[in-house]
C-alpha cells in the first residue's frame, strides 16, 4: 500500500473542552500546516527539528483562527511512522471545526476511522494485534482489560507467534526445497527436529486458545446473577458495591422487573452484576416472566448470588421458620439447574439479628450450602455495609486471576482466537501427516495453510476487507 | 499572591477519545512526571531543553500505565508562565483516571477551575479581561463570539483601558503633589489638559458602554421570535434554516405548543430562534398560555418573523380572501404591541400559488406592511427551500454588524461593563469638580475611585472574591 495524501482529525474527544487537539499524517502535513501557521518566533516549521513545540497563530488569510501550540514530528519518528503534526488548539467546537476546514481545504483529507492507526500498521510501525490493542486500550475501564490491552500492545502475543511462524516457514522452505529434488529422494528438512517443532506448536496454539475463555472473561467483565425474592435488597446491595446511587432502591417489593446491569471494579477485575427480578413463584404475568429471564441470566453468568432476607420478620423469629424452608428450596433449584456454578448464599439485613441469631443462621446455612463444593455462606447489611468487602474478596476468589498476574499471554481477540483454532487445526494435519509419513508435497499445503493463520494474526497476511474490519472500530483521531 | 503548589488536571474533554491530555503546572511538576516517567531515550526530562515532545512509558512502580507522548516547557515559557509538562496519553477513562491518581499520589493537587488561567494571569502572562476572553473563546460558537473573544484575547480593550488609567494615574499624582503644597495655591497638574483627558475618556467609556448592547447581542445569538398560527410550517423553516430536522413536524395544527429555541449562525453571526405557539384567538386554555408566552418572547425578540400560510386552500383562492384579513389584524396586533421591533412577513408554501397569484400576495402583503419602514415582505417556500436564503439575508441586514467588522472594540463582558459603568460615574464627578472649580484634596478622592473601577477590568485591583467568581466560570483544565 502507498500512502500519498495527508489526513486530519481530531483527537480529543467531542465536546468542549481547555484544549483539543487536531492530528495531521502525511507527507505534506508540515507543508500544508505552514501555510496556516505563523509562529511567534517567525520560522516556518519545516526548519525546525522533530519533536519540538511551537505557539503561534492558525490564520486563514488575515483572519486569526486561534493561538495554539504546534507539535511536529519529522520523518518515521511519529506514531503513524510518517511526518506529523498535533495542533493543540482552544477547545471550542467551533474553533475546533474552522481549523479542520481550513486544513481540508488547504490540501488534507479529512482521516477514517483509525486511519491513523492503520497508517501506523502499514508503515512497520506495529503489527496488526497491536493495532487491534490499541482500540482496546482506548476501550478498557479496569485494570485486568487494560493490562491485556498493554500486554497486546507491547507485543507479548504477537512476538511468541512471529517466532513460531518463522521457525515453521524455515522448515517450508526446507520441505519445499525437497519437491525440486523429488526424484532423488532426500530429506532437507530434519524430520526429527521437525517433529519437535511442530510439538512445541501444538502446545503454544493450545495453551493461547485456551487462554481465551479467561481473557474474554476478565476483557468484557465477570457476569454474576444476582438473585433473590422482591424487597431483599438487591438494588442496595448493588449500590453498596458500587458505592452510588444507580439502581432504583424502593421499599415496594417487586420493583426490580427488569433486568440491570452493573460493570464495577473489585480488585482491578471488571465484574458485570445483573441484578434479576429473583425466582419466587407467582401468578403475576410479568413476574413470571421476570423468572424466565432470571433463569436465562442465571445460565449466562459466572457466579451467583442468592441473596435471602434475613430479617426476623421475614425468616421468622426463631429463624428456623417457614421462610428459611423456601429459601431452601429456591436454592436446590437453582443447584438443580446449574450444579456446576459457583453459588455465593449472601443472607443481608443481618443488622436485625442478635449475635446469637447470626450464628445459628451462619449454622443453617452452610448446611444447606454443604452439599455444593463450589458454595459459600455470607452474612451481610449492604444497607449498613457490613459484610461488603467479604462479599467482594468471596467474588475475586471464585476468578481464576492467576493468568493475568503471573504475566502469562492471554488471548482476547475473538478474530485472534479464529486465526489460532485454524492454525491449530492445519497444525494437527501436519502432525497426521508426519505420523503417516505423508509426502513433502503434500505436507507442504498443510504447513502453507498454518502459515497463513499465523500471518493473519500478525498482518503479515492482510487483505483490505480483514483491515477494513479491524479499523471500522476505531474512533475517528486514532 | 505565591504560587507553591504543583496542579494537575485533564485539559481535554471528557470520555474516551484517541488520546487526552492531562496538563501539571507548578514548581515541581517536571520533576514529579520524572518520578514517574521513563523516556524511551532514557534521560530524564530535567535534562531536556524546553518546548520539546518526548515519547516513554508512565509508570507506577513496575507496573506500565500507559505509553504517552510527553510535552515540557521549562522556566516562564508556559501557558501558565511556570514550569508546565503535558502528557498526551491514549484516551481511555481509565489511563486518565490512572495517570491523574498517580500524579496526585506524587505531590500534585488536583487543580480547581480555570485555576491554569488563574495562575498565567498571577504569573503576569495576561491581564484579568484577556482571562476571561479565554472562557468566552471556549464558549464561543460562532464566528462573531468567537472574533470579539479572539480579540478581547488579543488585549484590544485592555490595552485601551491601560493607557487611559495610566494618563489618569499621572494627573492624579500630580494633583496628590498639590495636596502637599495646598497653602502655597499650586497647580502642578496643567487644569486644560487635565480637561482634555477627561473629555477623551468620557468620550470613550460612553463608546465602551455603548458597545455593550452589541457585544451581548452578537456574544449571545440575536433572538429571532418566529409567530404565525398553527400548521403554517413555523417547524419546517426552523428545520430549513437548521438545515436539519430538530423541531417537531407535524401536518396537525398546534403541535409546536412550547416555545423551542435553536440557535444557528448565518452569515457568522449566532441567531437565536425562538419557535412559538402563534396568537391565533381561541377558547383552548393551553393555546391561550401559548399566545400569551407568544408577546413575552416577542417582547424578548430583537426581530420577528410572521410566517403566514400562503397555499390557497388557506388564503382564499382568490388571496384576497378572509383569511388574508385575519393575517392582517394579527400583523396589526403585533405593530401596536411592538411599534418599533423590526418585523419579516413571510408568506410560507408559495409553491402552491401559480406565478400570478405570487406577485398578487406580494402586493397585498407589502400594503400590510408599508405602515412600518422597519417591516419587509418575503414569499418563501420552506419545504422546498425557496427564499430561505433570501430570508437569511434579510435577517442580517436588520442587525448592524458593521462594529464587529470595522474591528472596533466592543464590550461583552457585563462585568466589564459595570465596571465601565461605575467609572463613567466617577469621571462625571471629576468633570464636574472642575466645572466648579473643587479643591484638589477632594477632586483627588473622585480621580482615586474611576482609577479602582478602571484597574478591576484589567485585574491591577482583584480581590479573592472578585478572581473566585470569573475563574468558578472556566471549565477544570484550562
Amino acid at each position: 500500500m502507498q500512502i500519498q495524501d495527508t489526513i486530519t482529525a481530531l483527537a480529543t474527544p467531542g465536546g468542549a473542552g481547555a484544549i483539543a487537539v487536531i492530528r495531521v499524517s502525511g507527507p505534506e502535513s508540515i507543508a500544508i500546516v505552514d501555510s496556516v501557521f505563523k509562529a511567534k518566533s517567525n520560522k516556518k516549521l519545516i526548519e525546525q527539528p522533530s519533536h519540538t513545540l511551537h505557539l503561534g497563530n492558525i490564520v486563514d488569510g488575515a483572519r486569526i483562527i486561534d493561538e495554539p501550540l504546534v507539535s511536529i514530528f519529522k520523518g518515521t519518528r511519529s506514531y503513524t511512522g510518517e511526518p506529523t503534526v498535533e495542533i493543540s488548539c482552544h477547545g471550542s467546537h467551533y474553533i475546533q471545526q474552522e481549523i479542520l476546514q481550513l486544513l481540508l481545504r488547504k490540501g488534507c483529507r479529512a482521516a477514517k476511522a483509525g486511519e491513523f492507526t492503520l497508517r501506523a500498521f502499514i508503515n512497520g510501525k506495529m503489527d496488526l494485534s497491536q493495532a487491534e490493542a490499541v482500540a482496546d486500550l482506548i476501550a478498557s475501564d479496569n485494570e485486568a482489560s487494560h493490562q491485556l490491552a498493554m500486554q497486546q500492545m507491547r507485543g507479548g502475543f504477537s512476538n511468541e507467534i512471529a517466532v513460531l511462524r518463522q521457525e515453521l516457514l524455515d522448515f517450508a522452505s526446507l520441505i519445499e526445497l525437497e519437491l525440486d529434488f523429488a526424484e532423488e529422494d532426500v530429506e532437507f528438512a530434519n524430520r526429527d527436529q521437525f517433529q519437535e517443532l511442530i510439538t512445541k506448536i501444538t502446545k503454544v496454539l493450545k495453551r493461547l486458545i485456551d487462554s481465551f475463555a479467561t481473557g474474554n472473561v476478565l476483557k468484557n467483565g465477570i457476569p454474576v446473577a444476582i438473585v433473590g425474592e422482591p424487597n431483599v435488597g438487591k438494588s442496595t446491595l448493588l449500590n453498596a458495591l458500587l458505592n452510588e446511587e444507580r439502581a432504583i432502591v424502593s421499599d415496594i417489593a417487586g420493583t426490580t422487573r427488569d433486568t440491570i446491569e452493573d460493570e464495577i471494579s473489585i480488585g482491578g477485575i471488571g465484574f458485570r452484576f445483573i441484578d434479576t427480578a429473583g425466582i419466587r413463584e407467582t401468578v403475576d404475568v410479568i413476574e413470571g416472566l421476570g423468572i424466565k429471564k432470571t433463569f436465562e441470566k442465571i445460565s449466562q453468568a459466572q457466579v451467583v448470588v442468592y441473596l435471602l432476607n434475613a430479617a426476623p420478620s421475614v425468616s421468622g423469629s426463631s429463624i428456623k421458620g417457614k421462610a428459611l424452608q423456601e429459601f431452601q428450596l429456591e436454592i436446590e433449584k437453582i443447584k438443580n439447574r446449574f450444579p456446576a456454578k459457583p453459588l455465593l448464599i449472601v443472607a443481608n439485613k443481618v443488622d436485625q439479628l442478635s449475635l446469637e441469631q447470626r450464628d445459628q443462621l451462619q449454622e443453617e446455612l452452610e448446611a444447606i450450602s454443604s452439599s455444593n463444593e463450589k458454595s459459600r455462606t455470607l452474612l451481610i447489611s449492604a444497607k449498613s455495609n457490613t459484610g461488603v468487602e467479604e462479599l467482594q474478596n468471596a467474588l475475586l476468589d471464585f476468578v481464576n486471576t492467576g493468568a493475568l498476574h503471573n504475566n502469562e499471554t492471554i488471548v482476547t481477540n475473538s478474530r485472534h482466537y479464529d486465526a489460532l483454532l485454524k492454525a491449530l487445526q492445519e497444525i494437527e494435519k501436519v502432525q497426521e501427516g508426519i505420523n503417516i509419513g505423508l509426502s513433502s508435497d503434500l505436507m507442504a499445503i498443510d504447513i502453507r495453510e498454518a502459515l497463513y493463520f499465523f500471518g493473519e494474526i500478525t498482518g503479515q497476511v492482510t487483505n483490505d476487507e480483514l483491515l477494513g474490519n479491524i479499523f471500522a472500530n476505531f474512533c475517528i483521531g486514532k
